[in-house]
C-alpha cells in the first residue's frame, strides 16, 4: 500500500477515499487549494492525516511567494493559512500543523527563497514522520492492554488511512494481531459515509486480519451477547478534562460500553489533545450538508421533501473514557491531571 | 395512500415496500406460495402486517382444496401452514395469526366447500379490521402520555406500512400529531433496509408531520443535546416479562433512553405478547444473510472478503421500557402482572 499521503516534487499526492474500497485512484494535488478542497470534501479524511495534508499544503504554497518580500510573504502566507483552517472545524490536528508551520515561517520569513522553501518543507515531512511514529509507539502501549482471543469493536476509520501510517485505533489492532491477541475486529459500518466498512475493512483484510462488518444499530446487540471484549477509537479533538469529539456514532458506543463493563479506549497522538478547551462542551462540531445522509452513490434514500441532519462529530465525556493512548503514554482519570502530565512531558 | 394489504377477489395486493419511496408499486399474490415470497424477501414487514399476509395467504391457499374430503384438506392445510410458519421467526404475530386461522379451519374441516371459504376468508379480514381498531386504539392511548411540542424519536418503520393502518408506534405519533402535539419526529434511517428514511419519512411527510432523517448512530448525539423528549418504537414480539424482540439497533436506543432520562415506550398489540416465552432470552432472533449489510442501495460497499453479520432484531430487556402500549391498556412495571392481566382482559 503507498502512503495515505506523499510529497512528490511539487506535487502532494493521496489516495482519494471516497473511492474506496472499489478503486485505488490517487489525486494529485497541485497547490494549497486543491489540498484544501481534498479535506473540505473528504478526499482524505481522519485527524492526523488532515494534519498532515494541511502542513504539505502550507510548504507547496508558499512555494509560489518565497520569492517575494516579506511583506508579500506574510499575505500570502495568512491567505494561505486561512483557506486551509476553514475547511474542517472539528479535528483540532488541523490547528496544531498550521500552527507548527507558522512558527517556522514566523522563524524563517526573513531567509533567502531555498532556506524558507526547505524549512516548510521539512517541517511538514517532520510532522508526517513523527506521526509515523506516534501510531507505532501508540501501537506497543495499546496492544499490552488488548486481552489474549480479543474481539475488539471499532468504529470509522482511525487506521493508516487517517494517519500516516499504521494507524491509532487500528494501530493497536495491527500491534494486538502481531502479537496474536486478535480474534475479530467488529468494524461499524459507520454512516453516512461508511469508512467502517470501506476503509477499516479495506485496510485490515490486506493485513489478513478477519474483520466483520456491523450497522452502527448493532454494536449494543452484540455486546449484550458477550461477543465483544472492548472498543477502540480515534480521535479528532481532546479537551483538558478527558472528553472526547470523534466521529458520530462514538458516544453511543461509549454509553454502551460502560453499560456492559468494557473497556473504552481512545487512541490518539498529542497533536489531537487541546490545551485551549477544558472540556468538550467548547468543542466545535461540523454540521455537513443534509444530503449527505439523504443520498447514497447518487442515489437518494429517502423521499422528496425530507429533512435530515448530519452532525459530523459527538464528544464522548471523560467519566465513560476507559484510557486515552497516546505516543508519550497511556493517561487515565483522572484525566485532568495525566493528560496535562503527559502534554509536558518530552516527546519520545 | 391504498391499505397496506387488501383482498381483492382472488389476488393479494400489497404495495412492494422495497421500492419505497421511489416507486410505488404494488405486487399481486395469487397464491400462498407468492406471500410466502414476499413475507420472506421482506416486500411486506412489520409483525402485524405480516400477521394478516399470512392469515389471508390461508385462506387465498385453501380456496384450491376446499372441494377435496377431510383428509386432502387436512394435509393441503398443513403443507400451506408450514410454508407460511418458515418465512420469518421472529414476529409472533406471524404465529399468532397462523394459530387463528387453525382454529378456524380445525372447526370447519366438514363444512361445505363455501362455508369453509368463506369462513377462512372472514377470519383473515376479521384479524386485518381488528389491526386497523388496535392502531387507533393504541394511537388514542399513546398520544395522552406524549408531552406538548414533542420530539420523538422512532427507529425502523413501526407504521401504516407495518400494519393494516395508522401504525404502532406512529399510530402513536399520528394521533399526537392530530392533537398538536409534535414538534419534530426523528427517524433513525434504520440499516441495512433503511425502513426509517424510506418508509417513515414516506409516511410522515404524506401526512405532513414534520420529520428529519437521522443516522443510527446519531440518536445519543441528539439526546446527550436535549434535542429528544421521548422514544417510540413497535415491537415482533414481547416475552411475558416484558422483554422486547424489535428491529436491530432497538436495544441499543433504550440503552440511551435510560442514560438521559428519557421515556421508552414500546407500542405494539396484544397479538405481539407471546404467552408461550417467559423472557427474552427464548426468542429466537433471525440472521439474514451478510449480503444485506455489505450491499446498500444495491452497491457493494465492502470489499471483496470481508465478513458481515446481520441480526434482523435485538431483545430489550424489559427493565428498560417505561411503558408497553397496547389496545387494551397501558402496561407499566412490573410487566409480570401487567402484561398478563392485559392478555386476560376481553378485547375492546
Amino acid at each position: 500500500m503507498r502512503p495515505t499521503i506523499a510529497w512528490e516534487e511539487d506535487v502532494i499526492v493521496m489516495i482519494d477515499q471516497r473511492r474506496l474500497p472499489r478503486e485505488e485512484i490517487y489525486l494529485r494535488c497541485r497547490d494549497h487549494l486543491e489540498v484544501a478542497a481534498a479535506i473540505r470534501d473528504m478526499a482524505i479524511r481522519g485527524a492526523p492525516a488532515i494534519g498532515i495534508a494541511a502542513a504539505m499544503a502550507v510548504a507547496l504554497g508558499m512555494k509560489r511567494h518565497a520569492g517575494q518580500d516579506v511583506g508579500g510573504r506574510e499575505r500570502a502566507y495568512a491567505a494561505i493559512h486561512d483557506v486551509l483552517a476553514e475547511t474542517r472545524p472539528t479535528a483540532v490536528n488541523l490547528f496544531w500543523a498550521l500552527e507548527r508551520m507558522r512558527r517556522r515561517f514566523a522563524e524563517t520569513r526573513s531567509a533567502p527563497k531555498d532556506a524558507l522553501d526547505d524549512t516548510l518543507r521539512r517541517e511538514a515531512l517532520a510532522i508526517e514522520a513523527e506521526d509515523l511514529d506516534a501510531c507505532r509507539r501508540m501501537g506497543e502501549l495499546g496492544a499490552a492492554l488488548v486481552p489474549e482471543r480479543a474481539r475488539i469493536l471499532t468504529h470509522c476509520n482511525a487506521g493508516g488511512l487517517a494517519t500516516a501510517g499504521h494507524g491509532t485505533a487500528l494501530g493497536v489492532v495491527r500491534s494486538a494481531a502481531r502479537l496474536g491477541k486478535v480474534r475479530m475486529v467488529f468494524a461499524d459500518e459507520t454512516r453516512p459515509f461508511l469508512q467502517g466498512a470501506r476503509l477499516t475493512a479495506w485496510e485490515l483484510l490486506r493485513d489478513g486480519i478477519p474483520t466483520t462488518v456491523i450497522t452502527d444499530g448493532m454494536a449494543g446487540h452484540f455486546m449484550a451477547r458477550g461477543e465483544i471484549d472492548l472498543v477502540v477509537v480515534g480521535a479528532d479533538r481532546i479537551a483538558m478534562n478527558g472528553d472526547v469529539a470523534n466521529k458520530i456514532g462514538t458516544y453511543s458506543l461509549a454509553v454502551l460500553a460502560r453499560e456492559h463493563g468494557l473497556p473504552f479506549f481512545v487512541v490518539a497522538p498529542t497533536s489531537t489533545f487541546d490545551p485551549e478547551t477544558p472540556n468538550g462542551s467548547g468543542i466545535p462540531i461540523e454540521e455537513r450538508p443534509q444530503d449527505e445522509v439523504l443520498r447514497f452513490a447518487g442515489t437518494s434514500i429517502a423521499p422528496e421533501g425530507a429533512l435530515a441532519r448530519h452532525p459530523a462529530f459527538d464528544v464522548t465525556p471523560h467519566r465513560l473514557v476507559t484510557a486515552v493512548i497516546c505516543e508519550r503514554g497511556v493517561a487515565r482519570p483522572p484525566f485532568a491531571a495525566s493528560l496535562s502530565a503527559l502534554l509536558r512531558k518530552e516527546g519520545a
